[in-house]
């Protein structure tokens, strides 16, 4: 274990604390008055826009943080981690996600293989699987096609999928690709997400992709049994070889199961769950339902944004200003959330996927190599489709609590819609508000403003914003699978920033071992009092009263030795 | 303008701030070896348990919190709501949500007028109307019955009828009554989420209601007009009639619009949007998609809160006991955040609930006498269904920032699932986590544990968990129209308590004003440089630069003078 120093006793990051000052200062109504200083805030990339004149930075400020990237040496890490290096240190793994999205000829090693040869012969293998089945080649048991299929993952096996394909069914292309065809996901152990899952969906025609690295995680293999009780109560159990594919890396247990290891689509230590959506994880059922060229579209999106990242110096490249940004929000100003707000209703899971991306990577305590942290590092991320969350929590934003905005808009609609008559067509008037709120944010309205508004006295300071509150703004010229890709790879690559400044280990999760563990405990006490009426034992107080209110309630479940399915 | 003292220059203010000393020397470790207190923190009423023990308080804590209480005149602020007093009073408004769900003998003075008749004759008519819609004897323009329901609605008008909706939906009774019917929520202005709305809906079959007090919101009254032209453009204006109805106060308007004045369903000045879910917003659309008895008990369930939180003891009065914990965390301990967590799939939706009823309630920077305050009021609110967030951002609240989190448990699944030879059933499997979370938060594991269990030196660090965070638990018997309507009104009066501590207007909602009136002038600029080329006018440079990139792109609207719908 190499205890190198942490970055907060370098001399960039003292430099940084004492400027912090200077800029608490300022006003961004002042700010945002210096033209060259917002000129030189926005930057653009293959469509991308990004201005970042409403943060409470300096010139100094950027120059400062760029200071901070070479004392943490930013570069180096960058390039360790795509040239296959074992970043991710507590787990003796590279970090490769990138390589998922790579060129067919491209070469990148890891363990001394070029990787690029495997990662293609399994997209390879999902694009003939997946025009198989939609073309009804494959067919199911019965002999019917198979147009509806559920996903079942959970945390990186399904947030990442889930958000893309919430993003894609309303585009054009992607969505006459799908036509007759549905896409459902199966994430949460709850047997009523089984239920909602299942409603209305016929066995004969439902394909099941059980996604589990392992194939040991408890929640997808509960989940994955219970629908493999679903398809063979229906059909049999000869049909689960038609009805049941998985996406793993443990052959012998998928076969163990009654998955045909033919139909086993392969993924790699080097992929972490929450980075995995561009392997088979999210390529697979993303290819089912919109077809496999649609798909690649998607990955050449990412990977236009991975090349920008590797290569681009850092006063141009977005994700490194991203991370950079949100180091200077987190660790010098101290404020503790972020709001990622797309105006774009197909970005509705984008928010939650970032949540998970973002606080699994950096809601770490310890530096990578194990010093306990002096500072504060991953934010809270959360956030709603805009203008949904102007009527929910930017009250807050506005005149509580300080929370940087990621402010996501989209230039030319997937559904544009017009109305004669109307002044605006309706994207028009969703993105009215997308330009509006950063300003308002930023510049806030003073009390004197208010008075010659003739606004009442009492009122006056209820109606007064303070303003100079931070945030960003990205413009994507579209929202197709392309641009998909790239939003995905800006922000995944934006929470490594932030990871290898910090010095953390973003690639590792070891705070989700222990509930799992104590869960173990749980489900044995709650079998052996379920069977054999054994006492709740080990517990403290409060869990066992708990537990003991639990177990004396009915289950809805008559005997304990017939298997039940959901009734929806 | 009556500006009394601000509660923190009370006494027991400040000897709740030089207590946090006492209670940051303790660890939850040994606090929870403490059976009486423990005992003390477990509570219950009409069959809802909340179990505190793991908030970071002594029993001195909460004595000094009652203390706090009643500096801030709690009880009497309660009693005041619940009389119709105008407690709102930067709006001159009484705050009588609780009336919505009143009995109807109960008497509720608002301006001196009995409110409860008038809510019952709303109830009463959307009991009929629901009825003839659902049995068929209202009909749309061609003969056919409406089976599909678009609610038209943002905010307050979306998000609790959504929760309600999602945790209703595969209930036994609830998913038996809205069999072969669909109801489905249009918020967001964005053309995006129109498609989605109608996509695969006939409008011979479907009814829209459009939910606006005012009649006069933006987003929702654009979204009603590009319903009323999908309707119309199939069916012809005539059928607007039959297929649109409205919930609204303002019958000038809605008449205007083309519905039917006798189809408008009211509501009333006392009643905010975010605490609107029991009016005729929520009971409308969820009465047609599930009968007007099953929402009837929904409203039972909020009643019996209400009637709980207005005349229990403080000792045993859960809102109560929520909100001053939360004023304990936020204020006193310093957490800026709070994490819903249902484990329960049907609450999904509860969480993005609550962060609006919160957020924008308690999201100010004033005291309701417009003093500005010295100290953090609301929260940021958010969570994920367990346990689908243990795959997500359970990570930074195990190991990294410490969140305060609600735990909220069902005894009885909505879809008991068993499988023969497992060794629980699915939701005990379920419920492990919801019991092994918490203690891993409050117990967290020690470097001396690891090295019992021959962990690699190097991994100590990274496998350490504090423990020490807060946490509390709420198990619900079961998940019925009647739990809940208890889970809304617990954490609509949380937020109360919270606001009347603080001394804030938790009722109104200046903040999301600014930028409604920003966007008025993007709009006009839009429309200036679409229709008559317009050059970028009165904005500053970063607003100017970006707002020419988007109108230099095409919208994807051939002419702007014929009208385009979605085409998904």
């Amino acid at each position: 274990m190499a205890s190198g120093p942490l970055i907060c006793d370098t001399e960039p990051w003292k430099n940084l604390k004492a400027h912090v000052d200077d800029v608490k200062k300022t006003h961004l109504r002042e700010l945002l008055a210096d033209e060259e200083r917002c000129k030189s805030m926005i930057i653009d990339h293959d469509g991308i826009v990004l201005d970042f004149s409403r943060q409470q930075i300096l010139k100094e400020t950027i120059e400062g943080l760029f200071k901070l990237a070479e004392a943490a040496r930013l570069k180096e890490k960058i390039d360790k981690m795509f040239s296959g290096e074992k970043i991710n240190q507590t787990e003796n793994r590279s970090v490769l996600h990138a390589a998922l999205r790579a060129a067919r000829d491209a070469v990148i090693y890891s363990d001394g293989c070029n990787v690029v040869p495997d990662v293609w012969s399994v997209l390879d293998k999902i694009k003939s699987f997946s025009e198989s089945v939609r073309n009804g080649s494959w067919v199911g048991a019965t002999g019917k096609a198979l147009t509806d299929v559920v996903s079942v993952g959970i945390g990186g096996s399904f947030l990442g999928p889930l958000f893309v394909h919430t993003a894609l069914q309303t585009d054009g292309e992607a969505s006459h690709s799908a036509k007759g065809r549905e896409l459902r996901f199966l994430a949460n152990v709850d047997p009523v997400d089984v239920a909602r899952s299942i409603a209305g969906l016929n066995p004969e025609t439902t394909l099941v992709v059980v996604v589990s690295k392992t194939f040991t995680t408890a929640e997808t293999m509960l989940n994955a049994r219970t629908l493999r009780e679903w398809i063979s109560s229906a059909l049999g159990a000869q049909a689960v070889a038609k009805h049941m594919v998985a996406v793993s890396t443990n052959i012998e247990l998928v076969e163990k199961f009654g998955i045909d290891p033919n139909n086993a689509f392969a993924f790699w230590d080097w992929v972490g769950g929450r980075y995995s959506v561009c392997s088979a994880v999210g390529v697979l059922p993303l290819s089912l339902q919109y077809g496999f060229s649609i798909v690649e579209k998607f990955l050449s999106g990412a990977r236009s944004i991975d090349n920008h990242f590797h290569s681009t110096p850092f006063e141009k490249n977005i994700p490194v200003l991203l991370g950079l940004l949100s180091v200077w929000n987190v660790t010098f100003l101290g404020y503790p959330a972020r709001a990622i707000l797309p105006y774009c209703q197909a970005l509705e899971k984008f928010a939650p996927h970032i949540q998970q991306v973002s606080m699994e990577s950096n809601g770490k305590g310890v530096s990578i190599d194990g010093i306990p942290l002096p500072y504060e590092t991953g934010e809270i991320d959360f956030g709603e489709p805009g203008t949904n969350g102007q009527h929910s929590f930017y009250q807050l934003i506005h005149q509580g609590r300080v929370i940087p905005c990621d402010f996501i808009g989209i230039v030319m609609s997937q559904q544009p819609v017009f109305l004669k008559g109307e002044p605006v067509n309706n994207h028009d008037e969703l993105m009215s508000n997308f330009f509006a709120q950063p300003d308002a944010l930023a510049f806030g309205k003073t009390p004197e403003q208010l008075v010659s508004e003739n606004v009442p006295n009492h009122l006056i300071p209820h109606k007064t914003f303070s303003g100079n509150r931070p945030s960003l703004s990205i413009l994507l010229p579209h929202l197709t699978a392309y641009n998909i890709g790239q939003l995905l790879a800006m922000y995944e690559h934006r929470v490594a920033v932030e990871g290898f400044v910090w010095g953390i280990n973003s690639f590792d999760q070891w705070g989700v071992e222990l509930g799992k563990s104590l869960a173990t405990q749980v489900r044995k006490q709650l079998h052996s009092s379920r069977t054999a009426e054994e006492p709740i034992k080990g517990f403290n107080y409060s869990t066992s009263t708990l537990l003991s209110k639990y177990l004396e309630a009915e289950t809805g479940i008559a005997s304990s030795t017939s298997t039940v399915l959901p009734r929806v």
